[in-house]
């Protein structure tokens, strides 16, 4: 795989475009813009959160015209608990790049990504927009992916070339991490955008786009908060003009490998730049009896303060890993059980490994095997460590 | 209610010591004995985690006795994930014990708290057993209550006197809370045991209990990790002599007041003093469908890391706790929503309350009231905010 920040590539047919707009009080980049010269097939999740911003009404909606085109998100202001007004101006977003573009304000998606329960400035937004259109470009998806940044450090764009029956075909995501900044409200939001000239059927779209979502960015927890703005997209305008993937085909598993692997990549890149963050932290839970408990185990540590506080001083500290896991219901037995950590085993068939220093862990990486050896079932999952940068960029502490 | 840390006060035919038995390293008390001069009815709630230490294994079968008249602990270690010589260990404090008060070893419940995964020194213990036994005293509640604590920065008593039918009747209740630094191991782990004088069926005694825990040591969250060592027990030896309290008695409902009083006192002492606390919180939700409701709205705003770490820099953050409250499924609609953050509004019907200043939140107390206005459930829980200090004391950090 290859990382292009400075010369990313766009699938065929796709356009991009980032500017500022005033929305961000520092002057950067702060309004994207996603376009297909032609409708595509388009699969969507959002938060799971009870509490909805408005661009994600709106977007639930449109998706059911069935033809996207676009896609417009601003950064600076996630238009989250604002009321009516916020849903109208979530349209209007819609509606200003559906007129500028000649589309149906149906054919557009909205994401907005910033503080909570603040208005849109959507004067700033309007006046945007014509720069926006006139500036789409076969090479704007760098500065595109530059514009949906909050308090994220670097860019995050991945791409993938395959081959599907004969035609090369381009899956290119960028994605966003956590965090907001702003004087007295600030909110985490995890956006992504997935652009592919793949021919390819909703049905097998919508299981790839849920298949690839699993291991990749429902797999990272950077402080087990649920955003109200969480967004994943993923549009395929079929120029590739590869014979349209179906159901259950080779092609098909071919297209959603690739899928996962710009969906994982574009998801490490996010706890890679999470806020505070000192070291990456690779969680693999082993020998389950099912995915459920793999999974629930492999959160449990993954979320646990005492753990990650633990990481962020290089403290080979498996008690905290053996407390976690045993706090969520599962058929762990501890005699079987074994930790290790960087391939360092510190806890064999129940019992402690002794373990002669930790320079083992002061990596920026640090990889968590845990064996159970009571079933089959395993779960990968990735978080960071909790540090002083965590505090003081949540605390607003100077 | 009063709280003697220095003159505390046992019920009648209760003894107790603590001493330093060198476990621990800085030389500090880390050995305490109960002794009540008759047998006791006992109730007992252990830790939930699936990982549960060689003394829970202990107690519980012990529990099985109906006539508990000791309870020794040690702090220093937790004797858990030892294996088989953990039980033996565990055993022999027992035995140890039983052999000095002259009772059998299953009259006596044993605990540990500390360092995970370590060897107990029970050559140390066996030796400090002799001065344990002849220490116990009717004034040795305070030293008993500084020998179960680890990282806490003060002992935790709390008692009530009450009438019951003429007589009166005391309840005592010592705890410790978060918090156990070693080299390179650590763990958290909350003790509990209350002491009473009170005749009272062993029902009635297990219905107040969990009752009285749901409401108090229940309620409280440092951060979210349940620990393998947990233990609140109840023993009531019934030497106030009142008529033996039944269930659905007023008698019971006047005792039941009061073990909950103490447990909700002793619990708000570990949020207190929790690692690294500059705050302590509060959180009522009100106007939830149902306790399940309220109980989860509740605790995912407690711990929120990112609502935490606005506590900590004073920060009215309420899209944090409207994130942290949609996050959870419920009946939740933020149109219905109020939040107040020690009684100043800050969201107020869906709509954001302008705040002028932060200095309402600098106090050290800071209470949280949601109020959801879509049923009557209601559910109160404790917690302290995410500082610096925590992150240093977990990391080990220098």
């Amino acid at each position: 795989m290859s990382f292009l920040s400075h010369s990313a590539v766009l699938p065929k047919g796709f356009k991009a475009c980032g500017i500022p707009a005033k929305i961000k009080k520092n002057g950067k980049k702060d309004l994207a813009l996603f376009y297909s010269q032609t409708p595509c097939t388009t699969s969507a999740l959002f938060t799971a959160n009870r509490i909805q911003a408005a661009p994600i009404k709106v977007s639930r909606m449109h998706l059911k015209s069935g033809s996207i085109q676009a896609v417009v998100v601003n950064s600076g202001n996630a238009n989250c608990m604002t009321g009516m007004r916020g849903i109208e101006d979530a349209l209007a977003m819609a509606e200003l790049v559906a007129a500028g573009l000649s589309l149906e304000p149906q054919q557009v998606l909205v994401s907005s990504t910033g503080i909570i329960g603040k208005l849109l400035p959507i004067q700033k937004i309007r006046q945007a927009i014509g720069p926006l259109i006139s500036g789409l470009s076969r090479q704007g998806l760098s500065n595109a992916a530059s514009a949906i940044l909050t308090t994220d450090t670097f860019s995050k764009i991945a791409f993938k070339k395959i081959k599907i029956a004969g035609r090369d075909v381009i899956v290119s995501g960028i994605t966003k991490g956590a965090g907001m900044i702003a004087p007295t409200m600030k909110s985490a939001t995890m956006l992504a955008y997935i652009f592919t000239d793949a021919s390819i059927l909703k049905p097998a779209l919508d299981r790839a786009l849920r298949e690839a979502v699993e291991v990749s960015f429902n797999a990272i927890t950077i402080d087990g908060c649920m955003s109200t703005n969480d967004t994943v997209v993923v549009m395929a305008n079929g120029e590739a003009g590869n014979k349209r993937i179906g159901i259950n085909s080779t092609e098909e598993r071919v297209f959603c490998k690739a899928l996962k692997e710009v969906c994982l990549e574009l998801a490490r890149m996010i706890v890679r730049d999470a806020e505070g963050a000192t070291k990456f932290i690779e969680i693999n839970v082993r020998g389950a009896v099912n995915d459920e408990e793999a999974n629930n185990l492999a959160f449990s540590v993954a979320n646990s303060n005492l753990f990650k506080c633990a990481m962020f001083g290089s403290d080979p500290n498996w008690g905290r890993i053996a407390a976690a896991l045993g706090a969520v219901p599962s058929h762990l037995e501890w005699e079987k059980l074994d930790i290790s950590l960087n391939k360092m085993p510190v806890f064999k068939k129940g019992k402690p490994v002794a373990v002669k220093n930790n320079k083992f862990l002061s990596a920026r990486t640090v990889t968590v095997d845990i064996d159970l050896h009571q079933g089959r079932s395993q779960k990968c999952v990735y978080t960071s460590d909790l540090s002083f940068g965590y505090v003081r960029i949540n605390a607003d502490y100077n």
